[in-house]
């Protein structure tokens, strides 16, 4: 028996990959939670139906949502990642040599158990010193921390179920107030190609509350389309001029080089956000 | 009745997408040839069971295809496309102010045909009067005409089927010699996601050819893994040093800053070709 799982990553496209093991299917109190394993990308995590990390693919997303913003800022010393259960960006944060202190809020702690158990890979940076886990609702946490990161990183799931108020203005004004007087934060902000109007509309809110607003964008073969992108606000540094001329510790998708490349948006994305 | 078309892009990757109907479908001399139109992408043109173009992310591979390698040569008068039936390259490269002729050689002429009846929007070009259409093997007409081009696209299909001599090493010594002292060419050599060894073997054969090869990177979502490959041999322009520094012509894609940008490699890239 051949079996294949289907995410229809819109109405009329969908991703299909040849699936060797079921490892763990479970509902939450927040969402549909499951590990299966599929001989192109192999352990896979899925929420609600929709891929949220791969072993073969996770290290595009999870290089790019941390040392695109951690070398953008000189001293990025106090670090938050909101959702991001699985560890992928923590394990990066924690390469970071002027990373002093990550923490990670996540709202559901099964994301974390279960990744811990079959994807070590990616969760394994979760046991360093450095790493506080806290769960809790993301939102909650950065209205209750005022003044005291200097990188925000929201490493959310699509912009449905628990996710919902993460793509918000409000929640960016609260995220600003949480940084410190010269911090920064990133937001993953879907596929250019599938979601126009959500970076379209993130990067309009975002630009409400800093004054310097970017978008930039890195190619994930599981993402809907492929292509995925970030949105970044500052209230100090541009991050097209980064702090650091070369990150000084392994990657296998950032280099100083990418970061500046990632800048340069194609034609009809720059217009999304112009 | 729903109807979905899959393409296996790998043993254990593929895309499935939404169809409305099936447009047309025929055995040529050469290849399968059919096209489609699906909700998603609009009409798509398959050859051999895979996806060649289709109508709403064309303009990514076509542009890329194109305008890179024009504007890193200072005077690319006559131009030749080897494949690209649907006419998308020929479309781009007769926007090029510069561009006195551009020449199509396509072995199979039953994808121009299809493509003009049913693929209006990317084959209009072909009716441009600098253009000439030929229906010849490639590798027989860059043999026949030595010293004549200024810049050569190959814009094949993957290598299977009638497109496997155009990725070796001997075809890119023809191209050596049909370029003239100053000429540059471009191949689109696949996926450095699930095609790494052959991008690795490419970069080997063309450098053995030409004094600089260098990689860049597109983003097409109907491609496998969504993240596209070209490889260029110049014998004298570096085209990381693009010759214009505004293309002067409408685009969707590319912008003097994705020309630079595109040569940036993710970490995992540049070692395939290092």
């Amino acid at each position: 028996m051949e079996l294949w799982y289907t995410e229809k990553q819109t109405e009329n496209v969908g991703i299909t990959c040849k699936v060797l093991n079921t490892l763990h299917v479970e509902k939450t109190e927040f969402q549909g939670l499951a590990v299966i394993e599929t001989l192109q990308f192999g352990r896979m995590l899925v929420l609600d139906g929709m891929v949220q990390t791969t072993i073969k693919d996770e290290f595009v997303y999870h290089e790019m949502i941390t040392h695109v913003p951690l070398n953008s800022h000189p001293n990025p010393r106090n670090v938050l990642v909101i959702g991001g259960g699985d560890g992928g960006a923590i394990r990066e944060i924690v390469k970071h040599p002027l990373v002093e202190r990550a923490t990670l809020v996540e709202i559901d702690r099964r994301v974390v158990e279960v990744s811990r158990e079959y994807l070590p890979e990616i969760s394994c940076g979760l046991d360093n010193p450095k790493v506080t886990v806290i769960y809790d609702d993301g939102i909650k946490h950065v209205k209750d921390n005022p003044d005291t990161y200097d990188v925000i990183m929201v490493d959310s799931t699509e912009p449905v179920g628990p996710a919902v108020e993460l793509f918000s203005g409000s929640f960016y004004s609260s995220i600003f107030k949480a940084l410190k007087e010269d911090g920064l934060f990133v937001a993953q902000t879907e596929s250019p190609f599938f979601n126009a109007d959500l970076i379209t509309n993130c990067h309009k809110e975002i630009s409400r509350a800093f004054p310097i607003t970017k978008l930039y964008l890195a190619s994930v073969p599981t993402y809907p389309s492929g292509l995925w992108s970030f949105t970044m606000g500052s209230k100090k540094y541009d991050p097209e001029s980064p702090a650091s001329a070369a990150p000084g510790y392994p990657t296998r998708y950032y280099t100083p080089g990418v970061h500046k490349g990632a800048f340069m948006l194609p034609k009809f994305v720059e217009e999304l956000v112009k």
